[in-house]
């Protein structure tokens, strides 16, 4: 038994989210079919996080254990030959038995992209979250983001029917840069609820539009009302960056 | 009777080409329908040249001649409102009732981008052509490129099949620059024969792979003989980038 640990990169316009659903085309989904057509064997696809529909990853990570003896080197290629090209297998690697990728995350790291034009060019379509009403303030949303480091229960930004029982969680950094047309919020923290990001980056826009100042998200974090935040803003936005993990499997 | 002149951007990866065929989604096709869905006419999409299916648009320019008085200013977003992002209307303008897309172009400029990268990102993914084999070296092809320069029988550069009395054209530049991963050859000509610019840019490929010499081009050229000029390179990394116009529509 050998535990190999995948990078993946994909275009999450293509599916209907990360977790395998009855016909619906999901990554995990095409993964597993991917490794029963290269292997034979019927493996359990553990994913580093569930996703929703229409979200990116330039960076996911999954952990499977296998009897197959392919090289790990020759897995991307083998792996990705049974597999269309919005989804792209960087990378895989042995690891100890004991890793999960989903438990051992100790971060993770998201990008949220608006493309801040007057029109959307169709090569952008599924690809940002198009706004047009304004020109945002970079500089106060990276002011406004500073409010969210640190740990904090943050009930007030997680999509109602989430089970989850703790709601705390730690932000360890977030910005907000412009890059030409773009405007994009990065965050970094332990964990995120059901939709946070996405409820940051519409609490964010709030902040741009002046219906939330930004020394009013400390309240609002505190209030633990999801009401008081901004809206979820849409999934085409936001990107899986990167997965932290203890040093084995640690890199950059 | 008016006269509209319309400029469009369309991501032709979602598109079977330009030209309106039965049952099969076009961007003449959903045109017609969006027109005849706004003004209630069945007009005529006069387009200012065929596209392949996968083929894209940065600029595409076609004109209508219609009864509607709706403004042009307010033309692109009540046309754009009903078509998907994969089209966006760029401008509309009116023109003399003589004028024709088609026929009154002057001359016409295609980028094809190569995405020169080991790997092809999914992000990418039917918006350029991946090639992995070799760093492509910018300085060779972009000399290549200076012997399509001038008139020519491109007869070697059409693909068979295709039914153009004349296949002189002129070329009246052409590039290929690296922007990062990307490398993208440029060329401006009064007239493209069919896959004409695909042909140039499996020939620019032969020549990075050594199969032919770039002295060789000008023979290749008067061989006029397409079984001499490279492959046909796939339509993913086309892009039409503006239509040259008289006096009337010229702008830049």
């Amino acid at each position: 038994m050998r535990n190999l640990f995948f990078k993946i990169t994909f275009d999450g316009s293509q599916f209907h989210g990360w977790q395998i659903q009855n016909d619906l085309r999901t990554v995990q989904g095409e993964l597993k079919n991917a490794f029963k057509s290269l292997t034979g064997e019927d493996v359990v696809i553990n994913g580093c996080s569930r996703t929703d529909a229409g979200v990116h990853a330039k960076e996911y990570c999954f952990n499977v254990k296998t009897e197959t003896t392919i090289p790990c080197d020759s897995f991307p290629v083998a792996l990705g030959s049974f597999l269309t090209p919005e989804i792209l297998v960087v990378s895989c690697n042995e690891v100890s038995l004991e890793f999960n990728a989903q438990f051992d995350a100790v971060s993770k790291e998201y990008e949220y992209v608006f493309l801040n034009t007057e029109k959307l060019s169709p090569f952008m379509y599924k690809k940002v979250c198009h706004y047009k009403y304004k020109k945002l303030d970079e500089k106060l949303l990276n002011e406004a983001c500073q409010c969210f480091l640190g740990e904090h229960d943050f009930s007030a930004f997680c999509a109602s029917g989430a089970t989850v029982v703790s709601k705390v969680r730690t932000i360890y950094s977030a910005s907000v840069r412009r890059d030409g047309d773009m405007v994009i919020f990065k965050v970094r923290g332990n964990g995120f609820l059901y939709n946070m990001v996405r409820i940051m980056a519409g609490t964010l826009l709030y902040v741009a539009e002046g219906k939330i100042k930004k020394e009013e998200i400390l309240k609002l974090i505190e209030s633990g009302d999801r009401k008081n935040a901004g809206i979820t803003a849409i999934p085409d936005g936001l990107y899986l960056n990167k997965v932290f993990y203890g040093s084995e499997n640690y890199e950059d």
